[in-house]
């Protein structure tokens, strides 16, 4: 008896196979090559979830990690960025019927939040909340030991808090905090200023060049992370006081700007805070499990749901 | 047997004893006079009290709704706006010896919450979130049925969610759409503009004076109202990407300005929401329950925590 976990992204699935304690058991992965039509694709996530579950052994339940937005009630695929050509695709009832066990699809955020829940740097945290910054921005929260997603089954969407720049517009978290945004907002600064910076060297400005620019101590690099920073703290304000975590796990490629990043979200967060009451000690961790996050949260989801 | 309700305000303190269907049994009412000595507004409380219960009956349970922030768990008022001197007073241990019962004490906003939840406008939503518009912007959340505050105890404070504005500053919403912000909002328009209002023979400019003539169709009040409504509704984007609730009960004074408020708020939304699935049928409601609210949500608090 165990639980097959299958993290399907938009460039690589990965299947694996779980016992009651969360220990991984067997594990296999492939390219998702999601260009082809989505029949074979699907098809090809399936053997490779086929090749982990242990002969004759039976699949008591199946956890599935997809990127969103979907609908985790239906398990409906609705649509995604990554997945192009992907409209209401069932994938949740198709991997059911394949394989003859109960299947739940939920977003890899989400899932993510989970597994840092069990396993990873949130353990016992009431509620955790986790955060992935890279191209876009996404989270998933967990309160009471369970995923919480709201009335519409799509919360939390922390990359989507609104803030207003100085020009009047409105804009999401995640066109200030996220990778993109920092490779975006350098691109900004190199246009308008002559300051030196050693990212001018650099052929394309990606939101890994700044951060790698920044660790050099880069000037330029530095102020636009910290700009970044500023605001990724007032949007860790609106969660302490809307959902006051125990703990904000930071997962995500921009994650790796550790400190450079989170000092300036603190001194945003103390400066802000309603009560220092709010803030736990250790509210700002680093994700602590690697590649396997969505593997172990689509395990862990479908023991919670069974 | 009956739980006893305990409302004490900066104004008034009110009493009510109620059955286990939150049924009001009996109700009792005293000025707080809060500027005479803790001991004195205490011992009052405690005699408004004692004429509920009824002669011979077991206080099974004290629900206690108490100005904030307090610590619910060890029912301490820390601090308090409306309470000049008090600070650190252990009111609900007071009470529980004076009665002889368990006392759990809870804010006012976040009781609101729960007794609209249970006999209100949020009736069997989930997630319910409370917000109460007036001088400040307080709130409540109720999450499968049980109040919601989240790993300080304090949350949800949504007046303190943080936004900027064209000067780079850092405003709290409730700067942005509370009664107060819509009176101090107009009193700039009128020093600015020399736009003709009807406000201009109003001796003292207040939010509710702003409400009345906006009420009246004065087009600066109008736009001032329209202004908070935006406010409100881009807090109202990020409640809903934050806790996806199933209504937003609003409350408070302010919230006698009903469409002309809720319209822009509903507009705001509509445009900055990730997607319309988060939005449920009727999602801002007005508040149902009148000067009972907090009685009735100490009591449900009460039970609940019995």
């Amino acid at each position: 008896m165990g639980v097959l976990a299958i993290d399907f992204g938009g460039t690589r699935t990965r299947t694996a196979w779980y016992n009651a304690d969360l220990e991984q058991q067997a594990r296999d992965e492939t390219p998702s090559l999601v260009n082809q039509p989505a029949e074979s694709v699907i098809r090809r996530i399936i053997e490779t979830a086929r090749r982990v579950v242990p002969s004759g052994a039976v699949i008591e339940a199946i956890g599935i990690s997809a990127p969103g937005p979907l609908d985790s009630r239906t398990g409906i695929i609705r649509h995604a960025k990554t997945l192009p050509g992907w409209r209401n695709v069932p994938l949740a009832s198709i991997i059911s019927e394949a394989l003859g066990a109960p299947a739940w699809m939920e977003n890899d955020a989400n899932l993510a939040a989970l597994a840092e829940y069990h396993l990873g740097a949130g353990r016992g945290c009431d509620p955790a909340v986790y955060l992935t910054l890279s191209t876009g921005m996404g989270g998933g929260a967990v309160v009471g030991g369970r995923l919480f997603t709201g009335w519409s089954g799509l919360a939390i969407e922390p990359g989507h808090m609104r803030f207003t720049l100085a020009d009047g517009s409105v804009r999401r978290l995640e066109e200030l905090a996220s990778g993109t945004a920092i490779g975006q907002r350098a691109r900004e600064r190199l246009a308008q200023a002559s300051a030196s910076s050693s990212l001018r060297d650099v052929p394309e400005i990606t939101g890994q060049a700044v951060g790698q620019a920044a660790l050099n101590g880069d000037p330029l690099a530095l102020e636009v992370v910290r700009e970044a920073g500023f605001w990724l703290g007032l949007g860790m304000v609106n969660l302490l006081h809307l959902l006051s975590p125990q703990v904000i796990i930071v997962g995500g490629s921009a994650s790796l700007l550790g400190d450079l990043l989170f000092d300036p979200a603190r001194t945003t967060i103390e400066a802000h805070v309603l009560d220092p009451a709010f803030i736990p000690p250790a509210l700002i961790r680093p994700a602590a499990l690697g590649d396997d996050v969505c593997l172990v949260g689509a395990a862990a989801f479908a023991l919670q749901t069974l």
